[in-house]
């Protein structure tokens, strides 16, 4: 799939914004994915405003190449999905097997973001480089959520080479490990 | 993208095998797929032999459906990529920030995989309805590695329709949550 193979993490944006129909179609390839029981534990917050795009850069590390990113993505996982109850306050280093699925859920979708950007000529990067209690405050996010990544989307100003990958020999195994 | 809204989960197969260099092909868009830091956290376990499916499809809640698909990848992501020293023991509630980043990893590349199955006309269905004690020892997988999806591939024997989802509004915020 070109997708996958043309797909670069671009950290370099043009000035040019991204229509609100192009982030729909990528919201939509998003809501479409596939997940454990069907219980679509995703949230998405498209972030346009320069403020809120500096303090996620803030809290991401201080990465300053994210502000130039017409448009974040902020990718949340719901745990109230599969778990409800009691007050839950997620972080790092929360146990809960449910807390597990709910990020592979969202990575699956997020993913999904990821490869349509690539299909319609945008470029994106995953950032999950920051501590849920710094940036939940940054948008409102309650504490029974997980944020699972910013996804930072624009138009590519530069054109990377392909990163180094483990050959599949190292990776892959027949039969038995 | 038509691989996305064309997707389903499928649980009947025809007989027909898949071909080894569909196979690789599969793992070649795993390989390529993005992970923090680079780390590609993932292994992938080609199972074709009828005993192993079987166990396979017995640890998963006996999901007989399983046994009739004519591969099984057993996708796993290993936390060596990102803390070595003591040994560790993984299972579903270990709290480990590493298990969250490499269980999101992991998930990226085997949406790769189901994304480029549907590019070649084959069907896949993830299962991750397993415990790690259960699994592990059917395919010999080490203590400090977590078994993150057994992905059935093969021909798919049915076009089932398409499950509903959330609408658009129900998970797209805007600036704020």
């Amino acid at each position: 799939m070109k997708e996958i193979t043309a797909r670069r993490s671009i950290r370099k944006f043009k000035e040019q914004p991204v229509g609100d129909d192009m982030i729909l179609q990528l919201l939509e390839s998003a809501r479409l994915a596939p997940s454990g029981s069907n219980t679509q534990p995703w949230h998405f917050i498209v972030v346009k405003s320069e403020a809120a795009k500096k303090r996620l850069a803030e809290v991401s590390h201080r990465q300053k190449w994210m502000e130039n990113a017409p448009v974040h993505i902020v990718c949340v996982a719901d745990i109230r999905c599969r778990i409800g109850g009691d007050p839950v306050s997620l972080d790092e280093t929360s146990p809960q097997f449910e807390l597990k699925q709910i990020i592979r859920d969202t990575a699956i979708a997020v993913e999904h973001i990821v490869l349509e950007a690539e299909n319609l000529g945008l470029g994106t990067c995953w950032v999950a480089w920051f501590e849920q209690k710094d940036i939940r405050p940054v948008l409102n996010i309650p504490e029974d959520k997980f944020v699972v990544a910013i996804l930072a989307v624009g138009y590519a100003d530069e054109q990377p080479k392909a990163r180094l990958r483990k050959k599949l020999d190292s990776i892959v195994h027949y039969e038995t490990w």
